[in-house]
């Protein structure tokens, strides 16, 4: 066993928490503190909680810092100061502003021989590597990715927006008979709109009209309206006991064409009850792996592209040629 | 576009034939030359033969060289040659003996300053590095290999040796309850034949006793008797009009808990119809990967668990954090 790396998280939403508990899973690595803009009293934790005006005292203290804050403001902000104080891990994903992003934090790592891993995650993160994986075997197909049945941040809150709407959530939901003409080796043209359905669970002010608050769901431009989609009232109970958990997933398929004609097909797929757990524990994972390539010497931006996968295992490489290949 | 990648073919089995059939779907390479112990000319192909004693000559003129030949006794008696004088692929699959051939591989490619990658395809290869990925994300849970449907050579031949057969093949089938129950999280203990059924098409001989051969089949120790198994008799024509390819497939799945006690599941499968195309085209993805590595000068030898995935792709990495992260 080598020594035990030593863990920090930036941010304490649902991300952050996933992240605390997956550190405890993994006796290599060790929590040392939990940096956040609040309060640090006002946060529920038996873990060491700092404010993050004091991150810069843990100079050396801390081996990867992993970054739980949000894509839109969080990361783009904290990246720049933290990774030149630190390696990081971190899941930025607004997919179209990746490339801007990696030669940010390029850039400052570099700066002062540090090592951060961006963008890692599901999706970003294991999807893209289904993807690359399968565009690189099979060279001559279609890939196609499903998201679901999973809850979705934005769509439940546009949702919740809607006038006579008290709470409610949105799933987004694979349609079956896409993913069986996948299956199938049709290699079919399909849209977003074609692959997923929409299902919403609604919570009715007491006196709203249903079918007027079903209609503003149902046409809403963009959210809903190029979608099959179906609105369910429900009691705030019910919302509470059946609808309060955050599961998610989805399937990554290559589909492909070998030698005379023979039809192969790559599948990767998640079946998550926890969203924000699940990505807490690739998170993890791969703060290994920055701790690992940091000792080697490593500086600069990475992505799960460029990450050799025995370096997110605790064993030796000897260990898991003997045991895993 | 980098420079084109000049590649060998040692063997020309089934193996041999899905690589040469692979390089022409990746315009970023170029197959110089097969090598047979044969003699050339008897080798049904438009691509260049040459005998595998004249393969010094080819010294500088290949960058990898891929190794068909089994693994029992042509991959360790060609690999110590082979890979001193050539960067080389191949998909070494004796499990147990791994560790050994690393070795032997490691010391013989070192002391020429080449690099050789071992044991890739699918299992080992995309199944190993499945279950690494998942055990490594997923620290508390239980992983499972299911194979299938999927035709044995070596479980086909066992059948043929039976008296009274004249020919036959045998495919082996995940059992679909098993696989229910490991979806459902119930986190089974499974022994292989808790897993899979076998189903064997059999023609007898004319005359031949049907329920004799059944019985030594059913009955046949290892291969048989653990399973369990079914026998359908059909005649000559059926058997090749039906069961002359080569399919093969598979599932891994890791299921595990996070956080607080949350479900999470993994699933990575392939359906083949073709199982020596598909290891072809594992191989030929990997091969570029030697290649870049090699021009790196990276030397000795690897493993699917040491080569960062972007290196498969003939995109670059900027192409690929744009398109695909």
């Amino acid at each position: 066993m080598n020594d035990i790396l030593r863990v920090g998280i930036v941010g304490y939403g649902n991300l952050g928490k996933g992240v605390e508990l997956a550190i405890l899973q993994n006796p290599d690595m060790e929590l040392i503190a939990i940096f956040t803009r609040r309060q640090p009293d006002d946060l529920n934790t038996n873990s060491k909680v700092i404010s993050i005006s004091r991150i810069e005292d843990f100079k050396g203290k801390i081996d990867v810092m992993i970054l739980c804050g949000g894509s839109a403001k969080d990361l783009p902000e904290q990246v720049i100061v933290i990774s030149k104080l630190f390696n990081t891990v971190d899941s930025y994903d607004t997919h179209a502003k990746i490339p801007e992003y990696f030669k940010l934090v390029d850039e400052t790592s570099r700066s002062s021989n540090k090592l951060s891993l961006i963008s890692t995650g599901w999706d970003p993160g294991l999807f893209s590597m289904a993807r690359l994986l399968g565009q690189s075997i099979l060279p001559q197909g279609e890939d196609y990715t499903f998201w679901g049945k999973g809850l979705s941040q934005g769509h439940s809150d546009a949702v919740r927006r809607v006038p006579g709407v008290k709470n409610g959530v949105q799933y987004t939901i694979p349609i079956d008979s896409a993913i069986e003409r996948v299956r199938a080796g049709e290699n079919p043209q399909l849209s977003t709109a074609e692959k997923h359905q929409r299902v919403c669970y609604v919570v009715a002010n007491e006196g709203a009209n249903l079918s007027d608050i079903e209609n503003n769901i149902i046409k809403m431009p963009h959210y809903f309206d190029e979608y099959q989609t179906t609105v369910n009232f429900i009691n705030e109970e019910e919302l509470l006991a059946n609808h309060s958990g955050m599961p998610h997933g989805g399937v990554v398929f290559r589909s492909g064409i070998t030698g005379n004609g023979s039809k192969q097909r790559i599948e990767f797929s998640l079946a998550l009850e926890s969203n924000p757990e699940f990505t807490a524990s690739v998170l993890v994972a791969y703060t290994r792996a920055v701790g690992k390539m940091a000792k080697e010497g490593q500086i600069g931006a990475r992505t799960v592209f460029d990450i050799p996968l025995g370096y997110l295992s605790p064993k030796s490489p000897e260990e898991l040629r003997k045991s895993l290949l």
